[in-house]
This record gives C-alpha cells, sequence and structure tokens, in this order.
C-alpha cells in the first residue's frame, strides 16, 4: 500500500515540477520572442528586398544568399548549402484572357487570369467556344462536345466547411488534371476557377501536371468575380474567348537548400529539422506561402540561442529549395541523409502561414502521440496546444517516409489563408506581426521538448 | 446491478441522442450562414455608407435608421426604437501636436495625434516644455516640476502578454486618467502613447474622464513611431512642443437603441437578448469596433429566421446607442426592463471584433456554468469552444448588474486587435469575411442552446 501510496503520490509531484522547470523555460522563450524577435523584420527583407522567389529564378538565387547571410548572422554553428537540381518554369509576359464573342457578337472583355505553374503556352492566342462545366463528371457527360473547345472548370471552393484547407482539397483536382482531362477530349485551352473563396477577383496560380499522353496546353485560373461572369456569360448563350499565354519550361537549374545547425552536445548525430520552403510563385511576395515558415524556422534558431539553449540533439533549420513546383529540394535533403545514413529523430515544418497558432498536426506513431499529448497543456497558454495526430509537411515528407521519422506541421488558424494563397495579395502586408511571433513561440517550445525528451 | 447497468447505458445515449440531433441543428446554422450569411455585405453598408457613428452625431442618427430598415427588412416580429440621451463630444478640425524647439533651437516636427474622446481644447495654442515619464510613480517623483508643463506619457503596452487585451488594461488607466492625474500638478497639456503595439504610426483615441477637481486641459495620444520619437528627444535633452485641440462637450441630444424581438412561443415574457453597440470612434469605420458586432447581432437574427427557428423564449437584437462614451445605450435598456419589470434569463454580446471566434467568456454561477459546460464540444467543431467562466459585455452590464441576470461575451482571436482598435485603420478592409461569418456562427449556436435548455 505504502509503495503504491508514494508512487501515486511522486507521480504527480514529479510531472509538476518538471512541467514548471518546462513552462518557466518556454516563458523565457516567448518573451524573448514576443521582446526581441526578428521574424517580423526578416520577413520585410524577404519579400520586399528578395521578393517572390519561383525555384529557378534569379530571385530564387538572391533568397538563397539572403538565407546564408541571414542564418550565419543570428548565430548558427554552421551554415551551409546543398545543392539541388531545381525545376524552372518562366511565365513570361502578357499572358491574357477575354471574352472575344457573346452570340456571335464580337466584344472585348479582359478577365483577370494566371496562367498556371509548369502550364505552357506559345504566345500564340486560342480562340474558341468555352464549354463550362462545374466538374469532371459534367465533362465525361459532355466530353463529345470537347474537340477544338476551350473548357472552363468552375468547380466551386465549398463555403461550408470549417476548415477552407478542406475544400481547397476537392477543387486542387481541378488545378492540378483539368488541362489534362479536357485535353484528353481534344480541349485546345482550360480555363479555371480559382481555388479560393476571397471577396476579390485576384486570380490564384498554382502547380499543375501535364499527363504526357495528352497535348500539353494552355492552362489558366480566374478570379472568382470573372469566373462567375464567364460562368453567368455561357449560361446565356455561346462564348468564345481568346487565351494568350507564354509559360515556358527551361532546362533544370542548379539551386540550394540552406542549412543551418546547431550542434547536439549529447547526440551531435542524432538530427532534429525544422524547416519552411524559401521558393514561392512568381506573382507575390510569399509572405505566407512561405515566408511565414522560413522566418519561423530562423526565429527558432535565434530564440534558442538567445535564451542560451544547448539542444542535446543536433538541430537542422533547412531552408527547403522548392516545395511548389517539383519538393526537389525535400527529395534532395532525404537523399543526402539516406546516403550518410543520419538519424533523424524528428522533424517540423511550417508551411500553412503566419497566422495566430492553433496547434500541430503530428505524424508519429501513437505510442509517440500519448508522450506529445503530454505537453499539450504547456503550449495551450500560447494558442498552439489543438494537437492532432495527423499531419506533418511537404518538404519533411520525403525524410519521414525515408526514415519513418516523426513528423509534425504547424497549424494556424486558415481562415484567412486561401483568400491569399497563390494570389498577388500574399504581401507582407497581409502578415500580422504578433500572429507571426506566436508562431515561432510555439515552434521552438515544441523543438525544446522534443529536444530535452525525445520521442 | 441491473439498475445501475441501465443508467450507465442509458445516460449516455440520451446525451448523445441529445448532441446528435443540436449539432445537426448547428450544422444547419452554419451552412446557411456561410452560404447566405448577410453579415458581410451589411459590414460594408455600415462601415462605408454610414461610416464612423460616434453618439449624438449626424452618422449615429444616420446608424439607427440603417439599423431599424435592415432589421425591418431581415424579417424580425417587430422592430423599434428606445429613445435615450447621448452625450455629444465633438473634436473639431485642425488639432495639431508638433515638436517646436529641441534644446531651445527652433524647429517644426509634426506628431502623428488624435484628441482622446471627452478631452476638451479651445483651439489656442498651447507651448510648453514636455516632461515624459513613463508612469505615474514617476510622475509622482517629478509632481514638482509639472506646473506650466505638457506631461507625456509613454507607458508601454506590454507586448509579452499572450492577451494583448490584457495590456491594454494595464495602460488604459493612462487614457482614462492621465490628463487629470498631471493638471493636479498643474499640467497644461498632456500626450500619452497609443494604447497599442500596432507597426504602424496611427494615434489610437479612446475615452478620457476629467476629474472635476482639476483643470481640463487638453489631452491626446501620439502614433507609435511618434510617441517613441518624442520619448527619443527628451532623453536628449529639452523638447517644447505645440499642442491645439478643439474638442468640444455639447450638450446632451437624443438618440436610440434600435431593437428586434422574435417572440417566444412558450415563454413569450422571458427575454434573451443578443446585441453589440452601434456607436464608433469618429476617426474610423468602427468595423471591429463595434461593427461586427452589430452585424453579428443582425446575422443571428437572420439566421434563425432562414432555418425556420421558432424560439421558446423571446429574443431581442440590439443594438446598443452607446458604449465609447457613456454606455447610455445600455443603462437606458436596463432601466426601461426594470421599470416594466421584465424577465432576462440571459444576455450575449459580441465587442471583441470580427476575428475568428474562439470561444465565449461568462458571466453564470458556477452551477450554470456547469450547465454550459455541457455544450462546449458542440461549439468547438467552429471554433467556439474554449468557454471561461468571467466575461460579459459592457453594454449588457447594467442588465447583469439589475437583475443577476446571467452573461456572456464572444471571446475572438483578439491578437489583431488592438493594432487597429479607436485607429484609422478600424476599416471595413480589416475584416475577413469566414472570420467574421463564424463569429455569427458560435452566437446563434449558443443563443439556440440557452433559448432551448434554458440556463
Amino acid at each position: 500500500m505504502k509503495k503504491i501510496l508514494f508512487l501515486f503520490l511522486a507521480l504527480p509531484f514529479f510531472a509538476i515540477a518538471q512541467n514548471n522547470e518546462d513552462s518557466i523555460f518556454i516563458k523565457k522563450l516567448s518573451d524573448d520572442i514576443f521582446t526581441n524577435g526578428k521574424a517580423y523584420d526578416l520577413l520585410y527583407q524577404l519579400t520586399k528586398k528578395v521578393g517572390g522567389r519561383l525555384a529557378g529564378s534569379p530571385q530564387f538565387a538572391k533568397a538563397v544568399q539572403w538565407g546564408k547571410i541571414t542564418m550565419q548572422s543570428i548565430g548558427a554553428d554552421t551554415v551551409y548549402l546543398q545543392e539541388c537540381m531545381l525545376p524552372h518554369w518562366v511565365r513570361g509576359n502578357g499572358d491574357k484572357v477575354s471574352i472575344v464573342e457573346l452570340n456571335k457578337k464580337p466584344v472585348s472583355i479582359s478577365l483577370d487570369a494566371l496562367a498556371l505553374g509548369n502550364s505552357l503556352g506559345n504566345g500564340k492566342t486560342v480562340t474558341a467556344e468555352v464549354i463550362a462545366v462545374k466538374d469532371f463528371a459534367e465533362l465525361e457527360k459532355r466530353k463529345d462536345e470537347i474537340k477544338g473547345k476551350i473548357v472552363f472548370f468552375n468547380y466551386p471552393f465549398n463555403p461550408t466547411y470549417i476548415i477552407p484547407g478542406r475544400a481547397y482539397g476537392e477543387s486542387g483536382v481541378y488545378r492540378h488534371s483539368g488541362p489534362s482531362r479536357a485535353a484528353k477530349y481534344g480541349a485546345v485551352a482550360v480555363v479555371i476557377r480559382s481555388l479560393t473563396e476571397a471577396t476579390d477577383n485576384n486570380p490564384h496560380t498554382g502547380a499543375m501536371q501535364y499527363d504526357s499522353a495528352f497535348a500539353k496546353i494552355p492552362a489558366a485560373a480566374l478570379g472568382l468575380k470573372d469566373a462567375d461572369k464567364l460562368w453567368n456569360e455561357c449560361k446565356n448563350g455561346k462564348v468564345k474567348i481568346a487565351v494568350i499565354m507564354h509559360g515556358k519550361q527551361m532546362p533544370d537549374t542548379i539551386g540550394h537548400n540552406v542549412i543551418a545547425e546547431l550542434k547536439g552536445t549529447e547526440f551531435p548525430d542524432e538530427f532534429i529539422t525544422v524547416g519552411g520552403h524559401l521558393d514561392s510563385w512568381d506573382v507575390n511576395e510569399g509572405a505566407h506561402d512561405d515566408g511565414a515558415g522560413i522566418v519561423h524556422t530562423i526565429e527558432v534558431l535565434r530564440a534558442l540561442r538567445a535564451v542560451g539553449y544547448h539542444p542535446k540533439h543536433s538541430i537542422r533549420f533547412v531552408l527547403f529549395a522548392n516545395e511548389e513546383n517539383g519538393l526537389r529540394g525535400g527529395t534532395k535533403y532525404a537523399e543526402v541523409a539516406k546516403s550518410k545514413n543520419e538519424k533523424h529523430i524528428f522533424a517540423l515544418e511550417s508551411d500553412e502561414g503566419g497566422f495566430t497558432p492553433r496547434g500541430f498536426g503530428f505524424g508519429v506513431s501513437p505510442a509517440q502521440y500519448q508522450k506529445v499529448l503530454a505537453w499539450q497543456n504547456l503550449l495551450k497558454p500560447y494558442g498552439g496546444g489543438d494537437f492532432v495526430n495527423g499531419g506533418g509537411g511537404a518538404d519533411i515528407g520525403p525524410l519521414a517516409r525515408t526514415f519513418k521519422t516523426p513528423v509534425a506541421g504547424l497549424n494556424p488558424d486558415n481562415q484567412r489563408y486561401f483568400d491569399i494563397h497563390h494570389a498577388r495579395s500574399d504581401v507582407f502586408e497581409s502578415v500580422n506581426k504578433r500572429e507571426l511571433l506566436l508562431g515561432a513561440i510555439n515552434m521552438s517550445a515544441l523543438i525544446y521538448l522534443i529536444d530535452k525528451y525525445g520521442l
């Protein structure tokens, strides 16, 4: 009885003592980040001085140098570049989509459009009648009408989902595969409704993938107001539009992941990775996607240094080279890790924007998840306490698949995310300083706990 | 044993059945608000067509008419105006604060400033040396230096609090009481650091209150960049500034609470109140403060109607007349309720902005709070599940004090709130549609639950 009683008494005491030490440390991180945090200023530099930085572009190379110099000045033990080949898609200038005929009457109505990433154009005007369909089911039904026409996929971004990411998941297939699905039946171009429910008319670009079995036809996204306009005109009668696109796929270029390290004091050969992706789309400043993840990553490095934390494990802070249109950075990182037979105990990614954090999505075993849940109350005061076992990040995916490394992704509040995602409006001004810093606070706290207690 | 077993089995079943019916109904409200919600369009009308609407102003009278017509068209059973006297403070034109001497050298450096609400000016230039203090403790220490000087309170808005409202609570006393505290020692004017940690230089106005024992000196808030500039100059030597203010207190005017009702089917004489405040400061559009609360209130009315809900209790939707500088609307509402001996079973306010909801702060008894907690899981999917027993709202405060009515306030994420609160930047564009609608979803769900189950 006594022994059992002792256990009952001792366990909570131990847990409280441990929690207390940890909560004091996390408060120290939080105070330092709120008071001395550099994330917001660094985001200003990355978005305004470097700007949009599509993989393979000169701006991306500039971002690599910026990342290297910045992490060196923050005080990493080492900073180095990891070479990887990057896709090099170039949008070109002068893209244009316009309505040129309504019921055989010539008109000239410009529609706000952006070419989909990876899509090709030859700078020639493709003019044809529009077949407006809501979804693939309707496309299949009307497949005999498609030849020589321009298909318009007007699949709506479901507004009733509480988590807008679910609507993105559903609509995403029209951006990714719509062009080839239409080309299969002889379409000469595709336009899609942008994957958003924003109240403005900005079109949203993003990666598409051609199926090599079919013609590589030009493809563009329309802003919502113009998508509605085109849809309504199509309901009213025959509509002819002109599509001029200039996208080109250039030969792969050399690019780099930027990697900083804090060397572990006890387990220098066991790695924890924290990262985001340095590339962005070319039409905006990539502020939320994924400038936020980049400056979160650097801020975790800065804060751990600032409070004098010496990690047991080596921590890698990785600015991945190419998430948007190829995942070459994350793939290379995992390949090199495998070739060196490295031991990776955890990886964390921030690639959901710089909004108020809500929690983390983990990709861990049930036993590991039980361990993680014990930290939930430590993060709750900072907003990051909503844990779910399901999550990770695109760039750390190859690592997880290679080593079964446990992973997690920061889950910020994402109500605003798809308003600006891949649109011109993803700019520095759309990021709030406190919301951004809170993300770094929760990430640094989680990294501290994982480094201290393992998984 | 069998009986106990039966209880164990039956209770969860009953709870699940009940929850299931409720969760289906709440989903219906949510789907309707996300799909057909008018809150965002109404906010556009209120902010852009009516604009800033300080109590007593012509714009406020316009807002009253807008509120009445809007709630009539939404389909309330009755809509009426409840007269109340309103304070009538007028800012006037041409306010200006500038540095005119640095170490006896004439300069002319404009500082971005806004008169504090209720503060008086006579349009004359008050020029004097600045005594820059951090807080009241420093003021007391230097009280012998104050006579004939302008006191500058530079109390910082603590950035390390996770909930910025806590920093607002701490700094607020300098806005509210700073002018008279300085006038007590002979100060001729007061300027304060704005109650914000925004990254821009917008000054933030808000109510101050003169202590009638001392001179009613002009008082203004400075934007943070200019507060820092003035503070630094004061550290470097003697600084003289010129303050010209035009604030005037006019005789009280007649104004109105706007009240819509849905009549209760079972308890028509028992009232549930939902509200926000219709007045705003004059320097902005009052979008978050409290346009959001106004359109939340109207949206709850619209949604309950739209899904065909017939409340058991009478529900009042109240656009309160005067929160910012007098609380006359809420006071009148409680007075009239008392004079009619009405029975008020619950009141809910939204006055913390139109950001993603996190939960509700209740002002209820421990027994009532236990009942409320049973609904937490129903609201969690919609983001409003963080409950705390502590909260309410300014406008429903008099009702709570008069009848001990249980109350609650919507608690949105408030990381961005004090960036725009009482500043020029509290405009329609700072409100996100989905975040706004989610607030109305959670409010309408809570009102439904309280109407159905009582408290």
